[in-house]
């Protein structure tokens, strides 16, 4: 029987949940990817890597209208949607420019990420011991079809819209502890980002800290590593398995 | 790519999703053994397979009562907990006769039948193909703990909680198409019972019959086969995995 026992919560991790963009999977280089791709089938010239950038910087703004209640939930997929018309439309390209179709199919892209190199090896090893699934904000239905193309080995997808809450409001965190069957404080939040574990760990939740210094880019600044005494702290999802 | 075109809906199949209770699992040996075990701990002189059977009779007046509005959604968990005392006191044990933790723990054997032999097998190589997951009125907790116990290899599970919609109420089949992002008519149910598949076709999926005849105990009468003309009929969930 597994008996890692949280040092924040005193209990025994039962579940052991994942942040997924940035933390399992490299959007950065999946959405430059497929904006280059794009690009080339339309002849045009831009900057893959700024474009992913400034479509993951309207992330957070969007979803910040959802937690506030200003709008009822949407679906990440409506707001990644959404944001791609926002971005094409900085660039400088209107409504009408690309084919609706097109551009439903370019923001598709955020459900065909690919993993880590550690993510589907480190996961299937805590899986043998706990229940694992993602904790992210994405919609059952993106976090499906990035599973089964990145061979990530879920016991369980619960989108953000069965909760129909967006992290890191706490019920985002709390809530699926009652579809698992176990209590918020057995359960460990993994992520790459301060803010999430910080979050979470207020919210009654275990925190396992993995870095991923190159989520934002090689080489890329302001990477600051584990700020907080987290209950586990590793270099990847391997390691965190080996920490467990 | 997978392509079977299912003739009751003229479409592709994208996921293929299952009744549990009998079609995936032998609900009555599992439950048996419990309640044998259960039995001669308190050194109690019963027909364990009777008691299964007795069990089993209460579940759909139960879910019935969530149906008809009488009462508002309770997981299944609840309901097999009730029914529990309900058999025990038909019995003739009256409440206190044994210490509420012991029902409880007799109680969740729901959560840990085993499957028919062919449900790993079947669903594993289904699964390279279309997305697989269960369709049951068990809750999540309840149909994790079997699939983890059994090794089922679903891609998600949705339990009854998360629709709060008991089969074969027709938004239970329909309302897990959204979580999926797929149409429900590109949803294949699963079962080992026309009542099941019936309510299915009439919800808009298409239908696969998996013959069970020992689901209700070795050599019982009263099994019929396949009673229409379902998309698939097979005898066996691998030999049904062929036919897809």
């Amino acid at each position: 029987m597994p008996g890692f026992v949280a040092p924040s919560t005193g209990r025994v991790v039962r579940a052991v949940l994942f942040d997924t963009f940035g933390t399992v999977v490299d959007w950065r280089t999946g959405i430059a990817a497929a904006v280059s791709e794009f690009a080339a089938a339309h002849g045009l010239r831009l900057d893959a890597e700024a474009f992913a950038d400034a479509w993951r910087a309207r992330y957070q703004p969007a979803m910040a209208r959802v937690r506030s209640g200003q709008r009822p939930y949407v679906a990440l997929d409506v707001l990644h949607r959404e944001n791609l018309d926002d971005v094409l439309s900085a660039a400088g390209f209107g409504p009408g420019a690309f084919a609706a179709g097109e551009l439903d199919a370019l923001s598709r892209a955020w459900h065909f990420l690919p993993p880590w190199p550690d993510s589907v090896a480190g996961i299937a090893r805590i899986k043998r011991d706990y229940i694992v699934g993602p904790l992210s904000n994405g919609n059952t239905a993106l976090l499906l079809d990035m599973a089964k193309a990145a061979g990530l080995p879920w016991d369980l997808i619960l989108g953000s819209d069965v909760t129909r809450r967006y992290k890191p409001d706490p019920e985002a965190y709390q809530e699926p502890a009652g579809f698992l069957g176990v209590h918020p404080a057995e359960i460990m939040l993994v992520a790459a980002h301060n803010g999430d574990l910080a979050a979470a760990r207020a919210a009654g939740l275990a925190t396992g800290y993995v870095a991923r210094p190159d989520e934002n880019g090689p080489g890329q600044p302001g990477h600051r590593g584990a700020t907080s005494d987290w209950d586990i702290v590793a270099a990847s999802i391997t390691e965190l398995a080996g920490k467990l």
